[in-house]
């Protein structure tokens, strides 16, 4: 009797490991039994079988991981919390339609507090017009951990995986990068000054987009609904939750192809390029597109026959094209000089 | 900018206030947007429209509350946490096809740590032909948080909700009542032991079935599959997870009726017995299967004209009949006192 985590010999630490790797490993060699399993393990949701298909996927925070009580209003929390769940859904170009939501806490936490947290779960859910339909409260030792899992549908030819992605098709994405990021940094500047001086009463003005990038995401479900107006089906799509380098590399990886993006083709807005300048010389506002996480915005391919049909559309950009097999997923600089994309998300609240 | 956790005036704990309250009140009004949605909030699975139904839970098992390191095997411990999603899918008379599984755990845990949980977590699948399509591993401040979420099926005809039992139809119980209570009070006993004195040996012998009770519990869905070979279809049922007399009340709260049990029914294995016995004069086998938790056994009502296909099922109890609405749920004791039955739950390792 005696808990069995030191092992004396051959032990791996996980932190040596990468997470996909990990999940691979724990998840190698599993058999799918039945027939109702479209898609197991390694996309955006679980796919399971269906007309339209069901989409199914779970997201935990955990408080001191992926966020912070410090600056987390508990209600944005829970709008997030439910909004990341509902980003996988719009991944595979789907609608979601029902949440779950079970919620761990101390006893530091009050039921006004859960109050406040399930005011952000609902005005997620009613924005979304998604149902919360299951869920429990439970207790933790410390801290608080949330569990959202959400159910979706999408018509068989209108689902997108990580999978797909032709040669020489366009590499799109929505929104701009690197803002959560950006809204982040702020915050932790913020809190710095602040618990160096309780007194300190921290000015936020000014920062108002890149704090609600980063405390509020939206899932990008009106890119979904905009796609489908345009009468445009991706050939493949994931959802940017560790920065743009992350999701090229897992589409790339998914669809046997390379990749190159124009770093000038990028979308980066404005209070992202002045946070960073105000940081410090050497953050780049391109830094924080390709390795800040957070942003929740779509990457994806489309056909080149696709073209006229989004060109003009003002949330989506273009930003690259799809290379053959074997070569590598690249950024283009403006010199012309070409950089391999590493997946290297920032160490922030979120590992 | 700091916690909000702390409310000056008005501050309810959570600990105040019941787990059904409490979740009736985070989740009072929520309206059901869409169609799909059959049932939301308050039975074992959420129920989505289809042919079959899909069915839906999530559940939470963190350490320090719902397990302790000291003395659960990993391969267990991801068995019992498929096992408990499961059970809800039985409660439900249906059958699962899919789990996720998403783990945190600090870097106290090395990667053969979750090698170990995850070939629990397949034994489970496998022995239940269940398929692990997704999840995710993510970090944690303190300890292990691992939540598995269930999808399953039934036909609209064949699901049993908590709602739904009729006035004189039979109280039914699967397995017996108590046995992974005493398994906890077994290893609890020898934890203090050997906090005592770590040289000390545990011997376990002479309690194999109800340390497998409590370690490695089996949804009981030879259950649900009895039942349909017979041709019965409960009018409610749930399963057992925090005693006895806590499902009963919930059965008899959602069907708007009384319940009278007998004791002298109440299916109490001979090691249970034997565990109260050692452990204290006052503690009762009876008290063990009204208020320990975790049988994750099956409590459900069929009709008296289904009494002939049931009566000689060696797995199946019938340990009372329902009562009117407004009647309270007892014990009747075989000095025939009647006891009222309390959710009182023992605060074992599951809070």
């Amino acid at each position: 009797m005696q808990e069995q985590l030191e092992y004396q010999e051959g032990r791996t630490e996980i932190s040596h490991m990468g997470k996909v790797a990990l999940i691979e490993r724990l998840t190698a060699d599993m058999e799918q039994r039945n027939a109702s399993t479209v898609m197991g393990v390694g996309d955006d949701c679980a796919v399971i079988e269906g007309s339209p298909l069901t989409l199914v996927n779970t997201q935990t925070l955990v408080e001191g991981v992926n966020f912070d009580m410090m600056y987390t209003p508990l209600k944005h929390l829970g709008y997030k919390a439910v909004a990341v769940a509902l980003s996988n859904i719009a991944a595979m170009n789907g609608t979601p339609h029902q949440v779950l939501v079970s919620v761990a806490v101390s006893n530091r936490y009050s039921v006004e507090a859960l109050d406040e947290l399930y005011a952000g779960v609902r005005l997620c859910c009613e924005r979304y017009d998604v149902d919360l339909v299951g869920g429990e409260t439970g207790t933790s030792r410390a801290g608080m951990v949330i569990t959202v899992t959400a159910i979706g549908g999408v018509e068989p030819g209108k689902i997108t995986y990580r999978h797909g992605a032709g040669l020489h098709d366009l590499v799109c994405c929505s929104g701009d990068l690197g803002s959560a990021y950006a809204g982040l940094l702020v915050l932790e500047r913020e809190k710095v000054t602040y618990q160096a001086n309780p007194d300190f009463q921290p000015d936020l003005a000014g920062y108002d987009y890149v704090l609600e990038r980063f405390l509020k995401p939206e899932p990008r479900l009106d890119i979904v609904k905009l796609l489908a107006e345009k009468g445009v089906v991706p050939t493949s799509m994931i959802d940017i939750s560790k920065g743009l380098a992350d999701s090229v590399l897992h589409l790339c990886r998914a669809s046997r192809c390379g990749c190159e993006v124009y770093e000038e083709h990028l979308p980066i807005d404005y209070q992202t390029s002045r946070v960073c300048s105000e940081m410090s010389k050497n953050m780049l506002p391109v830094s924080c597109a390709l390795n800040g996480g957070e942003d929740y915005e779509l990457l994806f391919t489309v056909s080149q026959k696709d073209y006229d049909k989004i060109k003009d559309l003002q949330e989506i950009h273009i930003i690259g094209h799809v290379t053959e097999e074997g070569m590598p997923a690249v950024m283009v600089t403006p010199q012309n000089t070409t950089i391999t994309l590493r997946a290297q998300a920032f160490q922030g609240v979120d590992e």
